[in-house]
C-alpha cells in the first residue's frame, strides 16, 4: 500500500490522519522538489512520526521509483508531499505506476496553496479561471499571459504560481518583473503599470504577507522569503474588493481604478 | 484574536498546528452548515482539543456574531469550519466583520474540496476554469450550465459543487438529472446522455468513491452518502485520461469518445 500524505503549508501542515497513517507506516519517505514548505523541520517530524523520513529526489521519483514501489509491494509506505498530493502531475504518475505495479494506492489530503492564497486574500475561489507558471526569463512562454488575458476578458480572478528551482524560488518582484517585460512585447494592456495585482507571501506560515497594489508598486516592495505567488485579480465584488483593502492593505484609489475599469 | 480553523476533509482532517491553536483558545466555536465533513465525531473533536466545541447556526453567523466578537476581543477564540477556511464567503464577512471590531484575525489551512476532487481524479489543477454550484430545482440558475459550456469551449475542466440545505444535500444523481434537464431546455450540446462526467463522493474520507463515466450511466449509480461532487473534464492529457480509467473506473470507449469530440 503507498499512501500519499499532504504536507500541507507551513511546519505543522499534516493532518491528524496524515500523522497517524505515516506512524503505522512501515517506510516513510518525502520529495521537497514540488515546492517549498517555509519552516518544514524535518527532524522535529521524524520525531512525530517515530521513525526516519527519506528525502528522495526528483530523479528518482520521475525515472528510478523502484525502490518505493517495491516496498510498498511488501507492506505500508508513506510518501510525504508538499501541500495537497496529486496537485503536481509527477504524484499522478508515481501513484499510476503503482497501480499499473499491483500496488494500492491512498491519498490522505492537506491544505493547498491554491485555496490558502485565495481565502487569505479574500478572493471567492469559484471566480478563479485556470492557473499558470509564471517561468525564468530562460525558458520564457506566453502561457501565464495569455491565461490571465482571457481570464480578465471573463472578469475571473487568476492565480499565477511562480517558477522553482533546484534551490531557487522565484520572488513576486522577479515575476512582476517577468510579466511587464512579456507586456512590453504582447501589449495586451494587461500587466500595465497601474494593473491591480495580489501578493501572497509564505501561505499558511506565521509570517505570511498578503499584499495587494498597482504593478509598479509591488514590483520593489520587500516580501520576505519565499515560497511567493502572484494573483491578478478579476471582477470584484465588493466584499472581495473590502477584504483586499483590509487584509492586503490594497489602496483605495488603486482599488477605485480596477472597479472603473473592469 | 479570532482564529479561523480548517477542519479540512474526514474527521480528522484538522492539521497538527490546527489543532494547537485550538487547544490553547479559551473559547472553540464550529459552524457546519457550509459543508458535510463525512464521519465527523464531534465529541472526539472535543476529546481532542481538550474543552467543548459551541456549534454555531448560519443565523448566529451572518447576522448575530456578536457573542463570537466579543470573546474575540477579550482573548483567543478559534472558530472551527469545514474544508479550508474562507472558500465561503461568510467566514470572509466574518473576518471582516472582526476586523472592523479591531479583533485581529488569523487563518490556518486545511484541505480543501476543491484540490482533493481534483487530486482523487487525476485531474490537473490549473486547467479547472471557474466552478459554480448546481442549485436544487426551485431555485434554478443557469450559471453552472453556463460556467460549464465557457469551460468547454476552452477545453478547461470545471467542478460542479452541489447545493446544501439544511440537512439535505444533493447527490451526484440528482445533479445529473438537474444538469439534463437545463439541456433539455437550453440546448447546447453541453450535458448530452453521452458526455464524459465524473462524481467524487465523500472526499477524504475512507470510504471515498470516484467514478467517471457518460452521464447517462452515472445517473442512476448509487454513490453512496454524501457529500458528491460532480466534475466535467476538459481537453485531457494522456496521464489524465489514463487516470480517470485507471482510478475512476473511466470505460475506454467513453474516454475515447470524450478525446475524439473535444
Amino acid at each position: 500500500m503507498l499512501t500519499f500524505i499532504g504536507l500541507g503549508l507551513g511546519s505543522e501542515g499534516i493532518s491528524l490522519r496524515g500523522l497517524r497513517e505515516a506512524q503505522e507506516a512501515e517506510v516513510v519517505y518525502a520529495e521537497l522538489y514540488t515546492s517549498l514548505i517555509p519552516g518544514l523541520d524535518i527532524a522535529q517530524l521524524e520525531r512525530r512520526i517515530g521513525k526516519p523520513v527519506k528525502i528522495v529526489s526528483r530523479k528518482i521519483v520521475e525515472e528510478n521509483p523502484q525502490e518505493i514501489l517495491e516496498a510498498a509491494k511488501q507492506g505500508k509506505v508513506s510518501f510525504l508531499v508538499p501541500g495537497d498530493p496529486m496537485v503536481a502531475t509527477t504524484h499522478v504518475d508515481l501513484r499510476l505506476r503503482a497501480a499499473r505495479a499491483g500496488v494500492e494506492t491512498k491519498i490522505i489530503h492537506a491544505a493547498s496553496i491554491a485555496s490558502a492564497a485565495a481565502g487569505l486574500l479574500g478572493l471567492q475561489s469559484y471566480k478563479f479561471g485556470p492557473s499558470a507558471t509564471v517561468p525564468f526569463l530562460d525558458n520564457l512562454s506566453t502561457r501565464p499571459y495569455e491565461i490571465t488575458a482571457e481570464n480578465l476578458r471573463h472578469g475571473w480572478h487568476t492565480m499565477l504560481f511562480l517558477d522553482l528551482r533546484e534551490e531557487r524560488a522565484m520572488t513576486a518582484n522577479e515575476a512582476v518583473e517577468v510579466m511587464i517585460g512579456m507586456e512590453e512585447k504582447l501589449r495586451g494592456e494587461i500587466f500595465t503599470p497601474d494593473r491591480l495585482l495580489a501578493v501572497v507571501a509564505r501561505a499558511g506560515a506565521s509570517d505570511c504577507v498578503v499584499r495587494a497594489d498597482r504593478a509598479e508598486s509591488l514590483r520593489s516592495e520587500d516580501f520576505g522569503p519565499p515560497p511567493h505567488l502572484l494573483v491578478v485579480p478579476g471582477r470584484l465584488h465588493f466584499v472581495e474588493a473590502e477584504a483586499l483593502e483590509v487584509f492586503a492593505r490594497a489602496p483605495k484609489e488603486v482599488l477605485q481604478w480596477h472597479m472603473n475599469r473592469r
